[in-house]
């Protein structure tokens, strides 16, 4: 069966991870007949919209590959017939995102831009941009699907699979980073290892790890104690406690830093902030220098520079995952989908990540059952706030934004829990509509 | 039906608390035909033993009551044959809840008898004990109904319900506490009430709030947050957040202060720590009164003074359940019991407090189904909490010892969870002998 | 606290029924101070009416209460401000439910009028009615009770509890029933019984019975199996096996018989049939002769005739729940409810019967949990025949309908399933409108 | 990495089917590096062990590989030291089977093999045998996967899974036929089409099927109504309703046809019973003319009449699973596993039948949740005479066994239950052990 060649659409197209993204299109040519991608950014953004284009037509033309580029401001354009609509925007660009880091760090609470209340406040930002979008998708290319990579990704998600009929999936390079670290500590290659990911996204455990049909979760864990690289560039890597691993019994994502070793990760923060800014402020810096490079007309690759943006295998997870769906591969990819009774107890609706079968069918997940205690507690504590932060961001909704922040296992005390939410709703105004009305 | 008499078994007979349950025997005589009562402790509290039999005593010879009373450390003898067990003893005295409270204060993290690290420690060394006490029952008076004080009760409960046979019902005299409170902001009799319970031991909401029919949940959040009487004379007022209480939409119980206002309760305490000392040492100071008040050869009643002791209604929830299980009175009394579908998603062996119907057949819970997110996640993570501490405890295992102090919501950091989970094994010895193999 | 005397509604007034009703209400006039009962019926029963109103007449001057009565055909004037809205009402009257007896048999199916294909073509025609006259509660009566004993009386209650926003009980006499037959076996007062009932309405158990304390279950069984009475005026009473109730361990109703001893029920039912009628056709005869005696303007009480039309304890069951709830008594009845948890692995909207605390906050369950392998099967399946009946019967949908008899435990086979739901949709016509749209 | 050489142990060597497995075993020599098989079997079947081994010794030298053969009664010996245990034994042998067949036929019930009361007999026969297996395996071949092909295998897996600690995997040609028969129906490659399978043994839909990310459920549902071929050589096919198949929803297997037209197949046995012979006594003709062909020493291949024996895709179903688990493939194979919550309502220790991702990580099911109410009633039935079932087998529980037939849903009525039940007891006396105590 011939199959139609694919049209992309990619929302938030000026970004400067775009290039990675173009690169992985161009690996894959046998594969993924790719004739037209569509860039959309929003106005304020079309310097780098137009830089990127650039970059992208030379990369296209070095291959010499029949893709079609285009650049605009029209979403709808972008969207009208699209195969695959890529989200990866920032409501609020690094601007928001460092008030979200520094709003938290006032009052002795974690900043970051995920989890937290960085994280909340960029989902009241983002949830309402995306409902939207999925509205122009559901009109205009409603068998498209929509892979999510716009932060937070499971939030956001779970907004789009509970107020739209998009197709979604959620993802995330976490997962396939810790694929890639554990390979190394194994000294193994990534294809021999079989890795039971079940959580939430940025809350993800590996539950076992396998390698050739021997479970070797108890010396992953170990090793990972005793200070083999498990983090990634924009965590800060404080070391794991051994009993702890052990006690554990699964391996964290680096982001589970947060939650398990607060006091390390806030003094850490507050330190970068004084000193060299937040992570949105280097980002800041950084993204100048990438876009520099990117402006040079002789460059027509994807610069090495971009790696230390943090975003690692964020093309591979992504058009792995569009080829699995274009080519029904029937791999397992770590995705952000309907939980549906995967994880046992969690509701049916709610997002988790976890390793699913991804083929022509979407992606159905590996059954997981019954957690442990050791982990079942945080994530019915975490998942109680996403399910609170959709409603508060769908609804504009004060009270439940305040219980969303009380749940978060990061915001200690009812009082701080205030304060943060009306500072977010303070510095964000422009951003949050739904809570004017 | 002719019923027989009855015997209770008082272990922990010698505690202050005991002429409250005295006098709970002797006001449903008519209802409860008590023929013994036996009190039993152990060596080293010989003295407050004697003068507990013997304040018992004038109080039984006051009224012309034929019971027979029985002080002795021998606990045998005390169980064989009883009808009703009541444990409310306290492995290791007020000093070791000092101790309970001073360590985490170190850490600054809340000190206190029953929740937190406190709690934890409190398990550990109670848990042993109470298996032995069933142990007995099992052998020496199989039909009996153990009616469990013993704080943290709901844990204490769970550990029997796992891992004995014996017919036991937790309880607490928090519930009853809320209740009566509640009567009074709303100027109406407790019997016209009917609350909704569901929850933990010291984290139990009321779901919803009855007056003759009428749901005026909103109007009690509405005085509780306006600065209605709403705490106990153990935990200090901290004044509740309107807002929160609104978007929260149940009624939390005095305890929850101390996960929802953490900041707050936790400088209060560790200013009373400094100056007054912590509640243990100033318990030690009312007790050594009450004491005082007992070897009074003329005091043939419960003194009035014991009420500042923090015990309200201690005696009427457990000869509620007396009589109730007794003439099989099929009243609505909240106690803690085996979860078993009642609250989803919670394990079917965890052990929940809950509005039941008591009978002759023990405790049905009324069934409360989903939970709130407002609340689902809290639950979730103390009940992970509180099963890895049973695992701790009923085995020795540091390792799950630290996991559960790790997923206590009190405890925010690993590296804290371990300075704290090894002060308190070095400091409880001597009560630990489970760690010591 | 005073409360406003009570308006009764009785949808289905004319029934031959209605004089235990008002008997009941008579003999509790202290505890329900009854104003206002309004008797509704269709125009084509205005001759029942008339009797049963006057008769109702006779009996409330004898004892010289103060309530008015009402009889007319204007449902809407009834229910306006209704405090209790009690339907008992019968589409087509006892000539369709002769026709749901007699159409399956000639498939050699069990015809019956609540249970199997009767009580799927009964379910057809009343559930359209019901919600109907939901609509009207909805609008003149929003805080009143609908206290539903029309059948089959589970499939009715959970189309108007998944349909409406009525605040409604379904109820039905058999648990009463059983209770009794139970308490005469065992030669106890029934207040000295506990039972623990949970099912479906015409296939419930009692999972545990208890005589003061004691686990009377297997006794029971015993007494059962040993041919103590067990069965209601309207079931054949075929003895039960010794050996079968023991491997069920749980007490099984009267209805139960169609589904474990099909081939005895299914022979008697053919021989009836072909003798003296189906049961429809039995009642129409007493109906005539216990209207023959209504009539009687000597007749000031209800007759003892009316024991054998089958609604033993209708009365009690039924004012006994108005009582519960007006008076707030928090008994123990056994209602038709949504399950929400209680007994777990069915459907939350599911409606069970089940043992419940009623009081003026409705009907709260007790906990469930798990059933036991030897009852789970058949309450799931007679659930999903539930289920599809209820959306064939609101949705007039033919597939949803064969769906339901197919997965009827009485139906053996597509093709007789599909005979059966053609011939009922033919003969019922004029009372499905919902097909044939 | 270098795997070691794999030793296959084959329970029940001596079976017709064996060649087939010998020739799946040389088809994968390049993939699966096989260097010992051995068959074991009991003594009675001396003969046709020995037939099996010279014919799978033809075979092997034919295309020269280099395979040690062995052939014994000695279960140990082959059981020490394998990689796969695979089973297709046969307590009683045919002759059993006929009787499992003719029993219920004498009670107007479905007589078959894994359906019904002949599944029922089968199991009780099975279980202790397969059980007895396991503590071999668990002694002397601890990391062996058994692969469990003996009937009812849905049964025979959960008993092995609840009582022992071997890991096993239980499978059926059912699902992979049902592939077979959609891909010639829609006249697509068999790996263009993905399948949804989620049931019981024998009972087992495919929920969806998808043709290149297309949704063809419905066309597929249509084909087969229409008359597209859809059943095995062992099942009669009656044809197919339309309008059902549209009502279901789902692609029922040849197997339904007992549950959903029992009249049509009852018919048809009992005509067959008269005529030819049930099916056991068909096949033991089938047996004789293949052993015939067996002995004949210029045959090296397996012969083409083995077809009719009814296995198809045995050899396939079978090695594909061995391929899968020694190569890692995490290919999707349809496999009997434990539940753990992947069709959610069914205890989470049942055995099911679904799509599961196998590779040397044993199986790991794809995520089904919620069924459908047109199937979840059925699935309940079933599964609780299962579990009745197995307890019925191990502990020779005559109530269990009644309680199981009770819940067969294709006995109906317990007389006809209690008679089937003595009866199979009866007859299969010798081989019914655990009766007999």
């Amino acid at each position: 069966m011939i199959k139609s060649p694919l049209k992309l659409a990619i929302i938030g197209g000026g970004s400067s991870y775009t290039p990675e993204l173009v690169e992985g299109v161009l690996k894959r040519l046998e594969r993924l007949p790719v004739k037209e991608i569509h860039f959309v950014d929003i106005e304020s953004g079309q310097e780098k919209l137009n830089i990127i284009k650039a970059l992208a037509q030379r990369m296209v033309d070095k291959v010499g590959a029949n893709i079609t580029l285009t650049a605009s401001f029209d979403r709808r354009a972008a969207i009208k017939d699209a195969d695959f609509v890529m989200t990866q925007f920032r409501v609020g660009g690094l601007q928001a995102r460092a008030s979200d880091e520094r709003i938290p760090l006032k009052y002795n609470v974690i900043g970051q831009e995920t989890t937290g209340p960085g994280g909340f406040a960029k989902a009241l930002r983002t949830i309402p941009v995306i409902l939207d979008i999925c509205k122009d998708i559901e009109e205009l290319a409603p068998n498209a699907w929509m892979l999510n990579f716009t932060n937070p990704a499971g939030l956001v998600t779970e907004a789009v699979l509970k107020y739209t009929k998009v197709k979604t999936i959620g993802l995330c390079n976490v997962p396939v980073s810790m694929k890639m670290m554990i390979a190394e500590m194994m000294d193994c290659s990534p294809n021999d290892l079989s890795l039971e990911f079940a959580g939430l996204n940025h809350l993800v455990w590996a539950h076992r790890a396998w390698l050739e049909g021997k479970d070797i979760t108890a010396e992953v864990l170990e090793k990972v104690g005793d200070g083999a690289n498990f983090s990634m560039t924009n965590i800060f890597e404080e070391p794991w406690d051994p009993t702890f691993l052990k006690a554990l019994g699964a391996i964290p994502c680096p982001y589970h830093r947060y939650f398990y070793q607060t006091d390390a990760m806030l003094a850490e923060e507050k330190e970068t902030a004084l000193s060299g800014g937040t992570r949105a402020e280097q980002v800041m810096e950084t993204e100048q220098e990438l876009f520099m490079l990117y402006k040079d007309v002789n460059l027509d690759r994807k610069p090495e520079q971009l790696e230390k943006r943090g975003g690692a295998y964020y093309s591979d997870a992504s058009l792995d995952l569009v080829d699995a769906i274009y080519n029904d591969l029937k791999t397992i990819n770590v995705v952000n989908v309907r939980n549906n009774g995967t994880i046992a107890t969690l509701p049916d609706d709610a997002v988790i990540e976890c390793s699913a079968v991804v083929g022509s069918w979407g992606a159905r997940p590996l059954s997981v059952g019954q957690l442990s205690p050791a982990v079942r507690g945080l994530i019915h504590q975490v998942k109680a706030y996403e399910q609170l932060t959709v409603e508060a961001a769908v609804h504009g909704d004060y009270e439940k934004g305040l219980m969303a922040l009380v749940n978060n296992p990061l915001v200690p005390d009812i009082k701080r829990a205030k304060a943060i939410l009306d500072d977010i709703l303070r510095v964000n105004r422009d951003y949050l509509p739904q809570f004017n009305h």
